[in-house]
């Protein structure tokens, strides 16, 4: 039997998923900065960080607002993203190699963030959570700001991490 | 011990992933294709798997200009992506709720290919491999129009879901 019926299900099931998955990204972000050797990409993730918290509590507030459920829907893409990014962090040389699989790593779950986002801004608004789809709205351009600040580091971090011998 | 020791280690790593990835897309989008209501969709889902296969060919002429070996890298990232879809599409209920839910899974791929390739075009000019890099761009160019092309359908099919009954 399906149990997503109509798009507020189907918006249900994906804000669910997110709030799962912030709760992983927020588990990750300090053993990730812990691993970073350049202190702007340290600093990068500290600050993601707070912000992810942050995003935790808009999340809760959109389910607030909206009367969804605050529950946590487990998502296997994210675990899937982390699995595949704790891999290339661990096989990687420490220094600008390990840096630059960070990056590759955070830019992969970044997208990730972006695509749900701008799919709940979307239901929502269809959906006439006006106030939800702002909040979401925001976060949405948050994580388009930490991938754009992640693309700013790349070529310093990578231009280092090809000096390496092989 | 660390086997990613330098830039280019990690640019092989991604685009062995992304071979990887590719071939279980090919293998999914025939089921998406069967799976969609909306003729628009499913004509959609037809197209992107041919683009696919021209894609699998892009990353083999990669591999052989290159030089990297043609090799399939694990891509944990790609199997929870499209596990999170089937359990999605599985629970949806048919038609433009079903669609609804095709277009989100197909979105968060889309996305994480775009990041990606995205990050391989970066490293490959970076490595010198221009004529690489280049097939690299077209292929997120690509990704990048599909992704479009899906949000394009959205509202309609999404319009369509939000009519029906809990």
């Amino acid at each position: 039997m399906s149990k997503l019926n109509n798009l507020k299900d189907l918006f249900t099931h994906l804000l669910q998923d997110m709030y799962f998955a912030e709760n992983k990204i927020k588990a990750e972000l300090p053993k990730m900065a812990e691993k970073a050797t350049n202190p702007k990409l340290k600093k990068g993730f500290e600050k993601h960080l707070e912000e992810t918290k942050d995003q935790i509590s808009k999340l809760e507030k959109v389910f607030e607002i909206t009367g969804i459920e605050k529950d946590k829907e487990k998502c296997e893409a994210i675990l899937g993203l982390l699995e595949e990014g704790k891999g290339l962090i661990k096989e990687s040389a420490e220094g600008a190699v390990r840096d630059s699989a960070l990056i590759a790593a955070a830019q992969k779950v970044e997208h990730y963030e972006i695509a749900s986002y701008g799919m709940l801004c979307n239901m929502g608004k269809l959906l006439g959570y006006n106030d939800a789809a702002e909040i979401l709205h925001e976060i949405l351009e948050q994580e388009k700001a930490t991938d754009e600040k992640l693309t700013s580091m790349c070529d310093e971090i990578e231009e280092e991490a090809m000096k390496k011998a092989a």
